[in-house]
């Protein structure tokens, strides 16, 4: 009986890390319905009590949601992503912003001194689809470019655990914010700033970069502030 | 069929969320072996089904561990922690000590700022433990005084999610490393830029503690540099 037992949890386990796998690798997408039932037990081979028991661990771990009626649906792309959404759903707008600055702060440090003339391509795209989208009032566009260029930044340090940690963290605010516009700073200043970060860590120049990072979180900090004030 | 399928499931998720809570506020700490299933059951009031389903998911996450013929045991305080445990295995000791100093670099500028009286007279003890194990050859003395130094300074930015991240992802270094000795470092200038540190969060200049912050992991990524080299 008890290897029964250790054959059942290791079967479900099984499946719990083959769909796993499939969520992180972007296979079955944020938002995408999983497939029925009868075709994930004929595909992975398991019995119904199995296949539910996996679908259940993973709901707990916050990469599925099941709703009444609608199946079941992917709800985020990894468990860390999951675990983050959660914790910072509970954070204010600063608490969160001083995160960012203690990750980008130390991405745009590490950025200077590894970039690979990959990573300047990768980049400097993303700093003109910012400026252009800016340019144009495309707000949402904006939000979309300026995300991808702090993503290119991370991915340019070459430290998976920095790349992986930014990445669901930022992943992590967008989904607990509601409204986008609301934590976008519109001024000049941040858009320099981006600027200015972006040429330093092209020139290796690792002072200039981090200097960048501080007066651009110094300035989104000042926003987030007014409009608290304008609120209360 | 449908409504008992979700009453069974919120069942087994309210005994996940109730043992959460224990282990989370350390009623249940790590490393201990959890009451036998019989008292779990009478005290949740659940079927041994629903138990088995809720261990099967707090293993799963991470929290709980069952060895074959020796019960289950708590083998991390938090999810956040256990997911970090897993990303930190795969990672290297540079990569991790570079997120670090995201980290400590963010909550050594906070600290200097909010720091209250109270802070001063936690971080000044700790600090003194450190240096008493130090004067007295006590390595594990040290490694423990060191983690409650940064940890309090990481508590005197009073930003929540900055707290549970470090907090988190030092559980997860020291249970990820098998040696603790071979990533301590025992250098003088160690000691004495963490003596630095600690009077310039007292003294408020941010400018300062930070420096401190760069000069002790640039010494420490050093010290991990020279161990590869006499490894390789």
């Amino acid at each position: 009986m008890n290897l029964h037992k250790t054959n059942r949890l290791s079967l479900v386990e099984q499946v719990v890390l083959q769909i796993e796998e499939l969520i992180e690798s972007g296979k079955w997408s944020v938002g995408t319905k999983i497939p029925p039932e009868p075709v994930l037990m004929e595909e992975l081979g398991v019995s119904r009590n199995t296949l539910r028991e996996a679908i259940r661990a993973l709901v707990h771990a916050g990469l599925l949601k099941t709703r009444q009626g609608d199946g079941t649906h992917v709800c985020s792309s990894s468990v860390l992503g999951a675990v983050l959404i959660k914790r910072i759903r509970q954070s204010t707008l600063v608490e969160t912003l001083e995160v960012r600055h203690a990750l980008e702060y130390q991405a745009a440090l590490l950025a200077a001194h590894r970039r690979t003339d990959e990573d300047v391509k990768n980049i400097s795209s993303h700093l003109n689809a910012c400026e252009k989208a800016a340019a144009d009032g495309d707000m949402e566009g904006y939000v979309r470019a300026d995300l991808n260029l702090h993503l290119a930044i991370a991915e340019a340090t070459h430290n998976g655990i920095l790349i992986e940690l930014y990445e669901n963290m930022m992943e992590a605010i967008q989904l607990s914010v509601n409204s986008l516009m609301e934590i976008t700073p519109q001024s000049d200043i941040y858009q320099e700033t981006h600027h200015q970060m972006v040429e330093a860590i092209i020139e290796k120049d690792a002072d200039q970069a981090v200097e960048a990072v501080n007066a651009y979180i110094k300035q989104y900090m000042k926003e987030v502030e007014q409009k608290w004030e304008e609120r209360s």
